[in-house]
């Protein structure tokens, strides 16, 4: 198994989901950009060498898992893939490649069979809100999703979240702010998700969580408008979502549905006022739901409140979870 | 003119918005609970002592301004119509009793004129949606309002403020959170309003957007799904709002009617991804909007974002606004 982009917030996360998962590794090559080569970085028990990223690092690779960024995809991920690896890619790349499978393991399975050779690890906000809506989906058809998202700084990797830290210091000493991994302050203050206005008003993050939403679920149907926020967290999302169904359910129903859904877990407390929080979802593989109720406004909608850790099941633990049922589906060579 | 309540938060903004605008206050009294008497607090250029609260306060004072909490305006309120002042309450106490007008300027000032001793102040989040939404909905009648909100501390007080710095520091030097004006954490981290859950799932603050809304606009028509959430800001609201109206409205036009709306400054630049933010927000008397943009899923909805000082137009401006209209009006006694 090879990683691209192992010294990053999520290549970091991936190293220890293998390692709680005793994932079946077998050698494990770390692979970065040129400036952090010769870095050591423990696995196992042991201290492994941070080699460069070329297009020759993937001989003998049965598995690559990349997360460093969509350009490296592009250029790295053909040559994994000619060496006979499968890629795991974490970035936007292929994602909306029509032969590229996009996968929730909890969700579309069994569109890995149909890989050749790359397999996309959806964008973050799209996975925390895909995992609980799946089940509800099933039983009762989703048309539109208003979605309003409180992003963690974690979803610009970890120099974003030594920023956020760092100008929350200087702050609280009478400094200035100086983003510069952002383009606004961070610290007490949020914005509009940061990547560029692209279709319609729409920023990039938002085009992503409409267009992967339906290549997941295999129904181009679902309307869906999204309204991505940064928020000054550390490292799990949070969404607050409206869901029109085709008819209407209660919430009583949904509870139950979620309340056996796998990948989800139910925290929904009114008498304590106990509901998801980043806080608490950081760390957890599980998206947390909560608040679940009735849309006054619309009978055939329900509101409620997600939450989930950006870096695991946001990106690091699905891309993982991608692998084990690879294995299960005997999709690697031998 | 009579404070009460003005060692508080608002309290302290209601006496920079009379210098700042150069209300004609005259005497000026100081009022708040026993623990806060004997402080003195800086007033154009004077420092006024801090009286005690109680029913014979209000001895020759025309207008006195609430923002003492909930409890306490409803026991000295009554106190002071009797001796003849008009209360502008800031709590809640009052709002959505028939007989007390409940008041933004900008939207319907005319219900000041059948004021019976008390004029009631909308809650901060209600205000600053209905600034921005009014102008539209005097145009193209709004039917159905989703809206999310990412509230700063402010709100809570203070001593909420406080504890956000406070719990920061703590964390930022290794040291535990200990939450005691919120439930729950609130440095790098958020959660549902603090308000208790009182119907159908629905937490206080959110009850105050739907109900106060229709009061405001004088249309119970309108149907409205609020989720409020507490942010680690700490004095500008924003809200995220999905507005359906009953029939379609092109970005352009409200974006027109919005650049040229009293109390509403657009921050619409996509180019350089600069919309409305609380860092900006804040200090502000105007309540920023900006995201305008075409709801992809409906083709009678508009989404934007928007971004107001909870102190200021959310409470404390709005209060001396009210003031402001009532002379103008000549509703205070001579």
């Amino acid at each position: 198994m090879a990683i691209a982009g192992a010294t990053g917030a999520v290549g970091q996360d991936i190293m220890q989901c293998l390692e709680q998962r005793d994932f079946p590794v077998g050698e494990l090559r770390l692979l970065a950009s040129a400036r952090s080569v010769d870095r050591m970085l423990p696995f196992r028990g042991k201290d492994l060498l941070v080699q460069e990223l070329t297009e020759q690092s993937f001989d003998g690779i049965d598995v690559a898992l990349f997360s460093a960024g969509g350009s490296r995809s592009k250029q790295f991920a053909p040559a994994a893939v000619k060496a006979g690896a499968v890629v795991i890619d974490n970035s936007s790349a292929f994602r909306m490649d029509p032969d590229t499978p996009l996968v929730v393991p909890e969700i579309n399975p069994e569109d890995l069979d149909k890989h050749q050779g790359i397999i996309a690890n959806p964008n973050c906000s799209t996975i925390i809100l895909v995992v609980p809506l799946w089940p509800l989906h099933k039983v009762n058809p989703i048309r539109r999703i208003v979605v309003s998202t409180y992003q963690a700084a974690s979803g610009a990797g970890a120099k974003a979240m030594e920023e956020l830290e760092q100008q929350t210091r200087d702050l609280l000493s009478g400094k200035d702010a100086h983003p510069t991994v952002f383009p606004h302050q961070i610290a007490f203050n949020l914005f509009s998700h940061n990547s560029p206005i692209v279709e319609d008003g729409y920023c990039e993050e938002e085009v992503k969580m409409v267009k992967e939403t339906r290549k997941i679920f295999h129904d181009s149907s679902i309307r869906i408008c999204p309204t991505t926020i940064r928020v000054p967290v550390m490292r799990a999302h949070a969404e607050s979502v409206n869901i029109e169904f085709s008819r209407p359910m209660l919430p009583e129903e949904a509870r139950e549905i979620l309340a056996s859904a796998p990948g989800v877990k139910l925290q929904d407390d009114p008498e304590n006022n106990h509901f998801p929080m980043p806080l608490e979802a950081s760390g957890q593989e599980d998206v947390l739901v909560g608040r679940i109720r009735k849309d006054l406004s619309d009978p055939n909608c329900l509101a409620m409140f997600i939450c989930g850790d950006q870096l695991l099941k946001g990106a690091a633990l699905n891309a993982v979870q991608i692998a084990e049922e690879m294995i299960k589906r005997n999709l690697f060579r031998a």
